[in-house]
């Protein structure tokens, strides 16, 4: 496995796979990797010869009162599994060689990027789409993976990729989960014993709506009562910030719920925020 | 020459030049062809195999009372222009290819683009960046050319390719004179007899503030002073817009003037918005 911390030899890296024919295959993550991230690499490798892991924990997309200076860091670890994982090329740039001090240019976007967790995270998408531009102009893959765990970073993603016409294939892994159904994040490090064991009802939630759904007869304004009282009733330290029910392609309100819907939501557990999300087939 | 309107043909053309181990320069222009555009054809070729040119007239840079509807169009004769000049591919694509109706992905700037045009133009610098990634993205470049003529525009360019980290070398080629001396622009044809005339002073103003350099001894406040007096006195149909004084790379004002600055204003002759610029050597 090479490790990479520049631009100019992770292009030269990449430019020389494209001239002998390879496909890039990559996964940006901001380190500290668990299953979620593993099996991200495993979709990128079927669909790639070269495969491409980048860890850069991106301040641009952390506000001023989140958690960027506590936000979980272990590289030695990461290159281990990135390594186990069959990585090629491990690509760990620096602060300053991915952010000029002077840097103004930017990618936003103004529809699906509004509500959700946008509402609450001001300027967080700008710096997720941004920092994502960046590393596609530096890697240059020919497909990348994301995670369905992040459906509106996801929906975003392809979003950018289609308007800015990015030659890239974006392909969305479903979420990966604890034997307990708690979706896996870094962050999920932060929780005390007592609040993993309210976290799990996040996920109890969605399972809610989706036999809600599989019942029929319910709108979405229904349904999302219902897992707010469930939520309310079964996990006090859980402090809903949204529930959404959304086409989960343009993130925008439905009030029927069904095929290509979205049941997100996100929530403050004691101090850590977590998201989760289920997709309706 | 071939002639391409879709993404994925244009994509699939520099694919197979770049598997090839072919460089693919470009020139992306709004049509209305001049000797300045021929100027950058001819500079791009120099350094690739494929000379890609674009001619779109890109709607999101122009204002709502701007002249998009009015601006001056001629296929035919562009097609036998890039003909003429060795372009390999002509890219000519549709509005719809360009922008699906609900586009909501933009690129913009925050410090280079807010005065000079960008005080005037609110949008229009955010509508010509994204309109070059697109194209970036499109067409895959590993050479670039921009005029000089435009130098907010090619200052900004190259912010973004910087920012962005766009793969892609980008040239900024010298402003081409009419005999007279009026920068060569599409626009011109928008002039009058007498309005034709009175756009001479903008290049003798531009004269003027070169020759004062050259004297020494003057801010860059007294300079731009003396070129607002002259065409006051010789150019009572000219309305200067601005006249800025500035470091060529940050576009920010100076004092001392020098080597590295840019002299550079706008004005309204009759209806018609003119540019004009000065790269002290």
């Amino acid at each position: 496995m090479d490790i990479v911390s520049t631009v100019s030899a992770m292009q030269a890296s990449s430019r020389a796979a494209h001239k002998t024919g390879q496909r890039v295959g990559f996964v940006p993550t901001m380190g500290f990797l668990h299953e979620g991230h593993l099996s991200l690499m495993n979709i990128a490798r079927q669909h790639s010869d070269l495969l491409v892991v980048s860890i850069f924990v991106n301040p641009t997309q952390f506000g001023p009162h989140e958690d960027l200076s506590q936000y979980p860091r272990d590289l030695a670890r990461d290159k281990a599994l990135c390594e186990s994982c069959g990585v090629d090329v491990l690509f760990c740039p620096s602060e300053s060689e991915m952010y000029p001090l002077d840097s103004s240019v930017y990618v936003d976007e103004s529809r699906l990027s509004c509500g959700m967790c946008g509402a609450a995270r001001s300027g967080h998408f700008r710096g997720v789409l941004t920092v994502v531009a960046k590393l596609f102009n530096m890697v240059m893959p020919d497909v990348a993976v994301f995670g369905q765990k992040d459906a509106q970073q996801a929906a975003l993603i392809q979003r950018m990729v289609r308007d800015l016409n990015f030659p890239v294939e974006i392909r969305v892994a479903p979420i990966v989960r604890e034997p307990d159904g708690l979706a896996m994040s870094s962050r999920n490090t932060y929780l005390s014993a007592d609040e993993r064991v309210q976290a799990l009802w996040l996920n109890r939630a969605l399972q809610l709506a989706e036999s809600r759904v599989g019942e029929g007869g319910l709108q979405s304004a229904a349904i999302a009562s219902e897992m707010r009282d469930l939520l309310g009733r079964e996990a006090p330290g859980v402090i809903v910030e949204y529930i959404a029910i959304v086409d989960a392609v343009s993130l925008q309100p439905v009030d029927g719920v069904g095929s290509g819907v979205l049941v997100a939501l996100a929530a403050q557990v004691g101090k850590t925020r977590l998201i989760d999300n289920l997709l309706l087939a």
